[in-house]
């Protein structure tokens, strides 16, 4: 399975340059992981840190800039998970306008607890949850 | 020559888990670049896209999560030029508290003509301006 | 007529508190007052800017804060036209959670051209269409 | 006593119009108020939270926009306390370049206790602080 999700660029998201601020495709990836979660995980960011007490933070990130975006775009984020380890999770990341390839990202985080701010193992329904968009 | 900057970590850098939420890296990095050239390379950012037409945008960024951060937290980012390409140029950047490596980050940009909105050749000014950062 | 907003509160909006970090409401004003553009008056920012050379630089900004709100939360955004003047417009917008008003914006902007950085009249299209949301 | 504090506007607080984007100005805001606690109340945002269990959010803020500004202006920033009440700190903040006065904000906070989320009275040690500040 592949998640994906639509997202306008913003007026906020662009610099004097009147191109999207790189930065802003950090949060951007960050929204989209959000969004995954809450919509095709069926996890709330707020439930997983408030109640189940889990939190994923990132330990590397890699952003690739193909081509400009500017306000007014649709990007159409698609979402892999590529790769699950024993505490990790690997995440790819395309922003499509159309056709294009605007931006490519590489997410990788631990599942943490929030308790003990210690990587843990990221168990079987995880793990089944996770496999669903690998492909 | 290494350029140094000293940044402290804000409650506005901060997410619900009171550590530097991971996109805000991206937003400082691009911060300590600004200063490099203001305060190293003597060209404000201002005087170099609307004097000087032109731009850096990035091609590539990489950013590893070492240890996180908390607002508070004093951040002595180090940076240095590893590669100067025909128009690319890469940067390696290090956040330090104290001793402790937080985040490396690798920055491609390329030089663009804001005119043409196409790469321009590094010149022999800005090469021995961003040489004297290579070790 | 009112203009309603739907907009999810994000990890990326919320501080170490757990709460919306005050700065974000006006990143989400902007945001519906974009949406309000491209969706209720037909015409996009990026249009708006780069056609028509017409911006809609802030003036005033008015923000009450009456009960926080939390990554997770749905906010249903309101927005009306308060007054309509020769080169101004104001606007009033208040976030809702469910019947509990959380936020209270009043927002004054004028109608500036890009071109000559002045304010311009808000001519009888304008007018008509700003008008449609004044009660 | 007046507390000031200079700030670089930066790439990052512009919009394509090429001047600062205005919710920014809410974030320099805080900056300010962050600033003024650490070098002026010699209080940490990170003592006042996580030692002494205090929070400030915002009740009210208002800004005024005089004059846009553009990246690589100086903006210093000065801030007074204009009223102490009982639970409650009203600070106004004005944003110069040169004499030009930029951006005007008031800023309404309340002093609330991390533990219980609700109001705490301003204490007389406290009360003395802002006071220094109040003309």
């Amino acid at each position: 399975m592949i998640f994906s999700k639509r997202k306008t660029v913003r007026f906020a998201h662009c610099d004097p340059a009147g191109i999207v601020f790189y930065p802003r495709y950090a949060e951007l990836c960050n929204e989209v992981v959000e969004d995954w979660f809450r919509e095709a995980l069926a996890v709330d960011f707020h439930v997983l840190h408030e109640q189940l007490r889990l939190g994923i933070p990132a330990v590397r990130l890699e952003v690739e800039y193909l081509h400009p975006s500017t306000y007014g775009d649709t990007l159409e984020f698609t979402l892999r998970v590529r790769e699950i380890g024993n505490a990790s999770l690997t995440l790819n990341l395309i922003a499509w306008c159309g056709e294009q390839e605007r931006v490519r990202i590489q997410l990788k985080v631990v599942m943490m607890s929030m308790d003990t701010l210690r990587a843990v193992k990221i168990d079987d329904d995880w793990r089944a949850k996770f496999a669903a968009f690998q492909e």
